[in-house]
């Protein structure tokens, strides 16, 4: 089986040396862990519950910071972008686009993304079925690039939570895409700390094992030195010091999963809806 | 009480002749019932299922449309907005400016619309629950905009399903802004038609009447002379023949509803967290 | 449009004095509005989330009250079934045999209640979608007793909530059957309160007044002089007192979706899945 | 880690031969892997969707027919009970009694399964959430038996669609009973062939594997020499065929998370409500 892709990093771009530091830890275990890494960190959180919620340092100085990770760590990057308009400057920093679940329909978005010729990772909106990111990816794949990643965030289960379905992972397999969960927005209880998201980091790791187990092609997980202290996402986010261990778990369980199972329901299929 | 205000239109500009005729039609059922109405027409369908779908006749034009509607039927115009780059054009023609409900809480828009002066059409997200509109419509009041209208347009409900929980129209109107139901969108079955959204237009009265008796402040409601014809959200849309006879009901409702009802779950409130 | 049924009483039979208060009360107000009403109360609460929780007075004695309800005040009886065994004391006493929620499938008790000759009140599951009350009503009409009435009360909305997707109550009279609407049970936190179950009483008005302009053939209330001491459900009945202006409203609703709006959606239909 | 406990068989006795020869298959699996097994089929299913599917051989039948599978194969039984009044007969031969999970509230039946002395295998309601186990369970363990197996399988997701939410693993972890992954309902349809409820067995492996990882103590899996002509689950049944390669990826995970990771999440708690 091919290597699992790791997306890690703080939720967003707290200041320079901030980032910076996070970035030097987890180039750190990945170079002990000999794993593929995509530093993570927005430099926008355009879709805070709350407008009085910490929303980064902004684009260009951020794209700036992301460049100095980049380049110190020899770290691939990857932000969020939320208009088209943003993606000729994000484009020409990151590594990988990312398309925020909420924004995951946005057709002007997706192409602009597409066209940038980045390789594009899109999160699954919280009201979609797993099947629905056939027609999404596609806005994206019509412009010829085709280096697309789907993400399992959660889907909405009544208010202030989400639920994973984990069904959701051979679904989207079968739309020929690599799929990488969300271990991180997965906890989110969307709205649910009043005038901000809360979350329970306790089920991060139960939840990566089952994603690996079921089968996945790779992990998104926010992770900070001090979740309490995190200015966005705190609540969901694991402790920079428990990272290693998940990540080795995380790892063996796709060794198991791509070595030893063959499970039919994650081929890839030609049927207009899987 | 307050007479209703109805939001009636056609889901998208299908052309010139086609809104302006629609929008005829819709002017004579306002004057012969006297009620207050805004026209709805969106210029660009901007987060389609899929890219095949007809997205609409493009701003510009889109727009040029809507100001004719406007001037030659005395009828306020309504549309969409999606980057905050549309707002100035878009607020030099439209009365209230529509935030989609995928959009409902990317700040940026929401501040943008709220800047312009126009009054504002909320969408609640599908992923939302309706006291998490408080902080959403907080992000355009706290520009000095107030003139903001709430709307339900039904919940996530497992896949290509929503709910309308009509419990959220006292929950929002707490939050001290009208409330409009919209009763196009929460019959639509998200992504059921596999590229396209489905939807059952049949529970439209029924929803309708619903909203009325248990209180809100007017209606949204998308008609078509052929809804079986229509490029988008045709499931779900109503054919022009029997608005009159909704309306008619729903106006009596309204009535009863605000003249021989008092309702404390209605009332606006201080709390944080109505 | 014929009158409406109401089914009215509080949750559980606390004590023979008390039952025999509340139906004088509720006898009253049957006069006063000229209105067919039953007479609801449980001798045994068999699902409470909790041993803990009060559980009523018992069969035989609770029959023993409810036949004097009965006779004293002419008023119609309903209670709560569980089991096969139960139907014949049951039966001998009550009109209405009521089949509560999590026993909706079980055809043991369904094929009892049926073959008892008297009407059954077929309360959906919460687990259920409207069509599928379909064929467990015909457990119950093919031992020969077509007398059925289905009940929408709220369906599994995420963790401790509740939702009505009144939809239900076009499906379910398109089975043939009364519907009622349960307004009291619609509005649980089912185990919300921990080892209880919570609700919110503010909203059972504004569900009411929806539930009848949608259209439905009758109201299940709860209702209890002084609900936050009763010992089941008291968070989601409603005071006694305010039970006269809530029947007036429904009735004036009931009055006008009967007598002046025709919705086919409700049109009895002979498909095998409504 | 202790071993995990296997609860397999067909979903119900549909004769004498049939139930022995499916038996003499899983003792040969159990013999080959070494594992705890234990027998499951169903003498009656109470709960079916409609009238006109196979009940099964009914009690005493149904019981003769697991003491002899008991006996010749050495396999300890399991069977679902309905009623408080089925409790001797059953738990003089069945070795676990099994609540279903409609009835998993019902708290007569839950006393008569706890004064029986019998470990009880107690299904979560598809309309509850994993910390209402808690007084569920207690209503058994209040008896003086707390030989109780909680048992995961599925949540109410919209309509005719269940979802499995593995942060219940941990949560009914910390009631410190063990807990089963139910395999086969968790992929149930229900409703969802008309009147008969549907499913998707191809979920079965993947959902298993996420069980075993994230972590729990057992597996319920439901197995038929030919899912494709079983009167019942027949769409949510793997192939017997199919068993041991499945199992044996279970072993190997549950052996991964027992012996190699270490997760608060699971670690039993006194809070009242976890």
């Amino acid at each position: 089986g091919h290597s699992p892709l790791f997306i890690l990093g703080p939720c967003v771009i707290e200041s320079r040396s901030h980032a910076l530091e996070v970035a030097h830890r987890i180039a750190e275990i990945r170079n002990a862990l000999r794993i593929s890494v995509v530093f993570k960190a927005s430099y926008d959180k355009a879709n805070r519950t709350s407008r009085k919620s910490f929303r980064g340092i902004g684009r260009s100085k951020g794209l700036e910071v992301l460049a100095e990770v980049r380049s110190r760590h020899d770290l691939p990057v990857l932000s969020d972008i939320h208009t088209p308009d943003e993606v000729p400057d994000a484009a020409s920093v990151l590594d990988i686009l990312q398309i925020p679940a909420f924004l995951s329909r946005q057709t002007d978005l997706l192409e602009a993304a597409g066209r940038s010729g980045r390789p594009v990772h899109l999160k699954k909106g919280q009201f979609m079925a797993p099947e629905d990111m056939g027609p999404a990816a596609q806005k994206i794949s019509d412009t010829g690039n085709t280096r697309i990643l789907l993400c399992e965030r959660g889907t909405t289960f009544g208010y202030h939570n989400l639920v994973v379905d984990f069904r959701s992972l051979a679904v989207m397999a079968r739309l020929s895409h690599p799929v990488i969960f969300d271990g991180t927005h997965s906890v989110q209880s969307p709205g649910g700390g009043g005038d901000r998201s809360g979350g329970d980091r306790r089920y991060v790791p139960l939840l990566v094992r089952a994603a690996m187990a079921a089968g996945c092609d790779g992990l998104f997980l926010e992770t900070h030195p001090d979740p309490d202290r995190a200015p966005s996402d705190g609540p969901n986010m694991i402790p920079l010091s428990e990272l290693p261990a998940l990540l080795g778990q995380a790892l063996e369980l796709h060794e198991f999963r791509t070595g030893r199972v063959s499970d039919p329901a994650f081929a890839p299929s030609r049927e207009a809806h899987p």
